[in-house]
């Protein structure tokens, strides 16, 4: 069978891996404070696949022969192992689904192509006898990309791209890389590494994540400030249409028309099966810098931020929690680390005499790349900004240990789930004047939501990009949930949040995309005209809606 | 009558104004060489508009008061000069079609809006009289953006956007401004400068277009590098459509499926009339600087660009001219300037007993901006990069040179139809791995073309921008044409480079857009798919087909 890994049926990341408290000695009572929850109650038990009944595929066998006879019986899978993987995402909404056993329409058969010619005639296989196509990448998507419609009555396809995950070609002239779209993070990065080079994009979910689907749900990685975003990084590509390949060859600019390149990005399977992009690379750095730093406000630090975003330093990395996220920093401290050598009472209480509030610190990490001159030189720029808004440099200790453990923080969801709580993110972008407004607002909204379904509900906040005109606001929330209802009480929060998003100047998802999840703000976001924009363009490419129909915008 | 201002009817710029080569010593000598053309000949005599025969204007007269009840009689023209005036764009075939007199169909009626409001009732009683609509920004389109398909029976309006010219608002924290879409560059700069901004994209045409048109066809600047092209800089806008406004607020990223913003960038009108557009802005640097360097070939000059580009330095500006076009640049030096002083024979040989050929000399401009500091760190590190490429600083004196003149080029394209020549440009992009080869490959296809017509012809090139993985050719071509056929030959001409530039891995075009004449080959550069996916968000938004009918894709 196929040697594509997957992650846990029914959670984040790898078999054998998970979020423990017992070396965090903070973390139990914080969470008891924070949202009333003991973290040492027994834990539901692991879940047995057995106990789900899995409905039966509802496809032709003739479909299945034709599409095993364009990969091979290896490459082809129909248990209810494999189905099961490729049916959510992994969506505090999927996670929830998953534990209650509610898997209306799965995959009918998965199907691993090994190159672009296979999936062209799996392509046109599926589409002439109207079957669903829905591409996986890693399965990390969190906004519903990845659900067929429940009502499908056709037969679905998942076209699990985990096969094609090789670096074809680096032109190291332009600093170019030809990719397959199926690579996942550590792939790329190896691949790359070996010959001196790094794409620098590294999302949370850059483990389990791949070249293909940061494409399609327009990604952002954690040194995107440099680096840029997957739409800035991805120069040329390709997508697998019926009966043709839709190629953009590589260009570092042009003024063709409306960007066909920046209609493929952010388009979720719907406009085709992305194979490989051609996107921008860069040589390892000789100097890779993060440095801590704290500040004694919010407003101050995004102040910051904001200076620096305007000065002649480039950093890789701007970040800052605020003092909400910072006391959850401090709380998952292990025992002996760079944080808790950080924070010692002698710390606290020359800034306490410095006359800063200690309920109200926020940690910031910024990070450099460069010639050694260079990140000396902005490091420099960086600490005058950063004093100017009182703040004070907090050094690599903490630096080193955020980008240690910076992949680890989704497998928190899972614990949480197992004690009977949510915990879940979502993040938006706005212009540095809204930031502040936006941030007050989404806390008011969230804390009303938590009052509505009758819990004591925790929600913070780091930003975690800047841009010239303004930053991402990246939000996570918990509380302990109902008995039932879990998702309804989840959506009244979730919605209050997004809804003040696109309230306050903000938009519905920086880096998530949209899916069926975001899917009822965009009209809000982009205006009804911006939608029949997207939907136009959605009917013309793919009228008979084979390709994971029901994404982005609602009909 | 109106206040807006307009171009020559019959040529580029602003009336009076004009090329002369009296003050430029080497010029004519120059051009008798390169093209064979004596420029003291007499020139053809002033054009006269009343030897135009204007067709009579094919709209209602109910259609003309419904418009003129919106806008008032002041800002309806139906007179010769501004329906002549709204005709065409600035290419060489608009110029050589007015010189022969050839109109087929040239608007009926032009509409100056004052306001969104008056755009949008203007937008719904044109389609409900089923009229064509085409904006008019600066009017300096040079792709063939502007005209009136010839066998168009429908009324045709051109809307003139020329007063809406107003800078609306700046959001100092966020380094935004909200712009109307007709403001000129001028406009522009002079609203922002008062307040200690600056919008930094300068391209050629800066005096003469407008941030609409830019919009439109995807514009880049001279300062690009370090601004971004106008896709980059814009982010946010509005546009008129029937009955509703495309909103796309202003956000500094975002993940909501395909990019209606990049949609609209690039639609040369056929996605609605944009009426503002909110874009990143600057604080006007402490320090600007540009700098002549002198390379002893154009392959160690384009080595040098691409080093720079990848190197700590982030450069506003990275041109270098090939060996050509460095000797047209000092022919066209006035007696005593910059270039003369520098190009002296003691320079000229100490450069030759530093085993340098005199004729092969690239002329390179880099600027910087910054803080003090800053511009003199990058300074240090271009000049390394430059010396380990074999080239020379030549200082300022060329760059304070290039800074005055650097609009005034397209004024000689008239000097030379005076004088039976024929002058045009042509750009492209491509990777650094590709300029070398696509170069060589031009220049051979325009001598092969050159040949095939029968002319002495003559072709320059110059690397106007930088990207990390590629940059921008941007060709300048002249010849003498015959007395018949001049667009028959032209076409020859032009069409063997924009073929050398789609087979040698270029794009058609990097910022000037599509229109009608770069429209024949956008299968060839973004591919059958690439072409249908335009085509059909096109005929979704714009199913009747009244924005600007027939452009950047041919049915």
């Amino acid at each position: 069978m196929t040697t594509v890994k997957h992650m846990k049926w029914w959670g984040w990341g790898v078999e054998g891996v998970a979020f423990h408290h017992e070396d965090k000695p903070d973390f139990a009572p914080f969470v008891q404070k924070v949202v009333d929850l003991d973290v040492n109650i027994p834990p539901v038990g692991a879940m047995d696949l057995a106990e789900l009944s899995v409905p039966a595929a509802r496809i032709p066998g003739d479909l299945v022969a034709e599409l095993t006879e364009v990969v091979g019986a290896d490459h082809v899978a129909s248990d209810d192992l494999d189905r099961i993987v490729h049916t959510y995402g992994k969506s505090l909404r999927d996670l929830v689904r998953l534990r209650a056993k509610d898997i209306p329409r799965i995959p009918d058969v998965v199907v691993y192509p090994g190159d672009e010619a296979e999936v062209q005639q799996i392509v046109d296989k599926a589409v002439a006898a109207d079957a669903v196509i829905i591409p996986f990448g890693g399965g990390s998507n969190i906004a519903g990309s990845l659900e067929a419609p429940p009502e499908e009555t056709r037969p679905v396809i998942s076209l699990d791209m985990g096969r094609m995950n090789k670096v074809l070609d680096i032109d190291e002239e332009s600093g170019l890389a030809r990719i397959q779209a199926g690579a996942l993070g550590p792939d790329i990065e190896e691949q790359l590494g070996r010959r001196g080079w790094t794409l620098g994009h590294f999302p949370d979910s850059f483990t389990h994540s791949t070249l293909g689907g940061w494409i399609a749900t327009r990604s952002s990685g954690m040194q995107s400030d440099k680096y840029g975003d997957i739409a800035d990084i991805t120069r040329g590509l390709h997508a697998v249409l019926p009966g043709k390949v839709l190629v953009l060859r590589p260009l570092p600019s042009t003024s063709t028309g409306p960007s066909v390149r920046e209609m493929i990005l952010g388009s979720e399977g719907r406009l085709g099966v992305i194979t490989e992009a051609t996107v921008n690379v860069h040589r390892i750095p000789t100097e890779r810098l993060i440095l801590g730093y704290l500040f004694p406000s919010w407003e101050a630090g995004i102040a910051a931020m904001q200076e620096i975003s305007t000065s002649d330093a480039h950093p890789t990395v701007t970040r800052i929690s605020d003092s909400y996220e910072t006391a959850f920093s401090f709380a998952t401290r292990k025992k002996s680390s760079g944080i808790s050598k950080l924070v010692n009472e002698t710390v606290m209480k020359v800034l306490q005499k410095r006359g800063w509030n200690l309920d109200d610190i926020c940690l910031s990490f910024i990070g450099y790349e460069g010639g050694r001159a260079d990140v000396s030189r902005q490091k420099a720029m960086v600490k005058d900004v950063v004093g100017k808004h009182g703040g004070i440099v907090a050094g690599k200790g903490p630096g080193q240990l955020y980008d240690q453990k910076k992949f680890d923080t989704p497998y928190i969801r899972d614990f949480l789930l197992d004690r009977h709580a949510v915990g879940d993110v979502s993040e938006t972008a706005a212009p540095w004047s809204k930031l502040i407004p936006l941030y007050n607002a989404v806390r008011a909204a969230a804390n009303d939501a938590f009052d509505k379904i009758g819990v004591k509900g925790w929600i913070m906040c780091h930003m975690s990009h800047s841009y010239h005109s303004g930053a991402c606001l990246y939000f996570t929330f918990a509380y302990k949930h109902g008995e039932d209802e879990v998702l309804a009480q989840y959506d009244i929060v979730k919605g209050a949040i997004q809804q003040a998003f696109v309230d306050n100047g903000g938009t519905l998802s920086h880096h998530h995309g949209v899916g069926v999840e975001h899917a009822p703000w965009m009209e809000q976001d982009i205006s009804a005209a911006g939608v029949h924009f997207i939907d136009g363009l959605f009917s013309a490419v793919d009228p008979g809606q084979n390709f994971n129909p029901g994404k982005v915008v609602v009909k």
